[in-house]
């Protein structure tokens, strides 16, 4: 059986939930395939108005969400009512994007007979995958990253049935989510949930199942990867692993704010993002270093989602003991409650620990990297790992010099004065980055997250009564399309 | 060492070339990568007015290129030249498609103080990969799927430079295209080419190497697959491989265009094509059977590109010997020539035979599958593997029935009264499908070919003197974006 437990106390809460045989996996697989040939089918005007529902229906039963999942995941009810807006947003904005149709990159050549050899008539779009999306949710955004996340809503805006592993951290979380989402669309077979990490394995295999999308560890993630592997039928893997998300602070970053900032995005939600600011290089010099002793100091830490998350963090404070401790916050309240520390070293020191130094630890644990000049930082950035972000602090963009570069390289998101944590759910927002924060270029956060559960076809002198509507020559639907080489909206 | 061969005589030809032992990938791979560091920075407009100049030197060159290919491929000087005239063209058209600067998607989201959190500044664009491109020749096109093929030319496009294996079917053929491309470029270490299977393993697994293209066997391609499950940093692998291509010929269908259409398809270039129709369902009766009889015992063969391509067939020739042989061409001339045959079944014994009989025999073969009525094809059509194309021909649209949703799952390019063999390059073109077809859903034919070999980045509050061109809010290179969720031009 699988029980939810309270960080704060260590003690079981909620329902004993049943792993789900294999049996079951293939039933719900089975079913949500079924159920994905209409939803396929359905018009873009209708699948938008059913992700609007179920935006509807999270946001209607908000007061008893927040609550299951503190229970589960001592978050606080503050995080956790925005998180469920948040959630509730990103099905918004899904329904905004299947409307507007930009998304399926609709392309329409005539047919020219002029040419050599002759041109037939052309027209491609992108279109949903053909069968079912497995979705492994993460332990530490129970809404935003989990059942009703970012990677179901835009997995069933595309027109894609979804199964979701649910993550143990937060299984009754998981199970009431899904039984609101599954009474809010047209048919609930379209959203499934597995329990049990047996289940997950069962889920990637099937038949089915055409993609999967993942947020998580980078040794999980690598798990699920050997899994698809071994299938007969290769399928995609969108997999967000680790991030370290680097932060240069340039010399003419103001002090007060640098070190506020900081600690502010180190100990949000007891560090447990994947955007938490694990190193961050500053210039030598006695005023911000006290400036971010004291706002460290200042902080306080909690109770870790899971008992292996809180080991994971012990054991990489370990790793990191190696380095001088700079300043620790209060420890947390709760059985699973960690304390914020913040190490730190020269440039060179740093440098000669690299690469397994520069591995990110999960928690509100980071390194203060000391420069004497920016010019030392490029040989030392180049040699970390792919990021889903990194940060440049200043008010003189001229002084980053070659940093802009190589960071530009190193993390899918870039931010200037700024902080990681927070990712804005927008038609622009990337949330990715080169291994090991993504496992491929895609992002899992903002508009165009739906693109991975597409593909493209393309029809070739099909007659007109057949296209489907987008790709008509009179675009009854009004989608922005590039016809003969030209945009046109 | 390595020599091209003859395949009207089996002689070798052209010099004898040195395989690339390990050190030589490397030094290829690294020049490479130090090159592509200029190039990806080098603007759009002058990275166009290098594609065209590759483009204009291939031109230039085809009389001694179509000999080259010629002596090595037995394809002859009408395709041949055709074919260079292709190649040059996708140069041509990748030009064109990064002066647009569509293909970045570029996307801007102004900072808006008013949500809840309050949204920065984020606009994101797609950049090319930060390495070097891997791309793997195919045997049948010497030119347009090989060193100067459509995978070479979209990733320089991008910004990738571009280390290619050379197919060992047209050795010569490829240093000498090599050398041509490597002076037409700004930079001549933008394209590498190595020699040996040992060499292509190298080159897979080489830390720099960032993506790979390829265009071969569903072996081969499940070969280099499990080199890229070896690295330590996984890469996107980009691969063509096997497909049948059916065709459903309607009712409606004019018997003698079908029968002459399909004997031509059939064995243009001694049917050594991926799009090659390999599968044709016809409606019983005898004036069809006859007129593709007739039209199929009035072809040639001819000699295979290579010996092992020449075993494969007759390999699967022996296979198909199970289906009674309906048709047969004239053998060709040469020693590696075979004859075109064309096999046939009804609908329920093809059906029983499925999966081995459905699987691809690169080569002149085919197999006409008899039906009573068209709703006995949709379960058959079901359960046959992805290819790249499926067909329809007819008269009337509304006789296709359930047929046009199956086979619209089953392929990525669709089309309506014509033969899969000829693949246009233009804006729409898709040329992928479901596994096996495509390892994953992208095209390697036309513009949007280009966008394997891209990442996304997010730029959230970036000063504007920093970001690139393409996202400066005054849109200096004036390229498509979406502002603020709109499409502007």
């Amino acid at each position: 059986m699988i029980y939810g437990h309270d960080p704060r106390t260590g003690e079981t809460v909620g329902s004993a939930l049943s792993e789900t045989d294999s049996a079951g996996v293939d039933k719900l697989v089975s079913a949500a395939a079924a159920a994905g040939t209409a939803w396929r089918a359905t018009p873009a005007a209708e699948r938008a108005l059913a992700l609007e529902a179920v935006a509807d229906a999270l946001l209607a039963n908000v007061d008893e969400l927040w609550q299951i999942a503190d229970q589960e995941t001592a978050l606080g009810e503050g995080r956790l009512r925005g998180e469920v807006a948040r959630a509730a947003g990103q099905f918004k904005l899904f329904a905004e994007v299947i409307r507007d149709g930009g998304y399926l990159e609709a392309i329409i050549d005539h047919a020219d007979a002029s040419l050599a050899p002759p041109r037939p008539d052309v027209r491609r779009m992108k279109r949903a995958l053909q069968g079912v999306v497995a979705v492994f949710s993460a332990s530490n955004f129970p809404f935003a990253f989990s059942v009703a996340g970012g990677d179901t809503a835009s997995a069933l805006a595309a027109g894609c049935p979804v199964v979701v592993k649910a993550h143990p951290g937060h299984p009754n979380t998981s199970e009431r989510v899904a039984k609101i989402v599954r009474d809010a669309l047209p048919h609930p077979d379209l959203l499934g949930l597995v329990q049990g990490m047996q289940a997950g394995i069962d889920l990637v295999q099937h038949p089915a199942v055409v993609a999967a999308g993942f947020t998580g560890s980078v040794a999980g993630g690598k798990a699920i990867q050997k899994l698809i592997d071994e299938r007969e039928v290769p399928i995609p893997f969108f997999g967000e692993l680790g991030s370290v998300n680097p932060v240069v602070v340039l010399p003419s970053a103001p002090v007060k704010e640098v070190a506020a900032g900081f600690a502010g995005s180190l100990t949000l939600g007891v560090g447990q993002f994947c955007t938490n600011p694990g190193l961050l290089f500053v210039p030598e010099g006695d005023e911000l270093r006290s400036a971010i002793v004291e706002a460290v100091e200042g902080t306080s830490g909690g109770p870790m989602l899971a008992e292996r998350i809180r080991d994971g963090y012990l054991g990489g404070i370990e790793r990191l003991g190696e380095l001088e401790l700079l300043a620790e916050g209060k420890p947390g309240e709760g059985s699973l409650a960690v304390t914020p520390k913040v190490f730190t070293a020269d440039v060179d020191t740093f440098a000669k620990k690299l690469p397994h130094i520069g591995e990110e630890c999960f928690g509100p644990a980071s390194i203060v990297v000391t420069y004497r000049d920016v010019s030392e930082l490029g040989p030392v950035l180049e040699r970390l790992e792919g990021s889903l972000t990194a940060t440049l602090h200043g008010t003189d963009p001229g002084e980053a010099g070659d940093v802009v570069e190589v960071l530009g390289r190193k993390a899918g998101r870039l931010i200037w004065n700024g902080w990681p944590t927070g990712v804005a759910v927008c038609w622009a927002m990337h949330h990715g980055g080169p291994w090991p924060a993504a496992t491929s270029p895609y992002t899992s956060v903002g508009a165009t997250a739906i693109g991975r559960w597409l593909a493209p076809t393309a029809y070739q002198d099909w007659p007109d009564t057949l296209l489907p509507d987008e790709l008509k020559e009179a675009n009854p639907l009004s989608i922005p399309r590039r016809v003969d080489g030209r945009s046109q909206l």
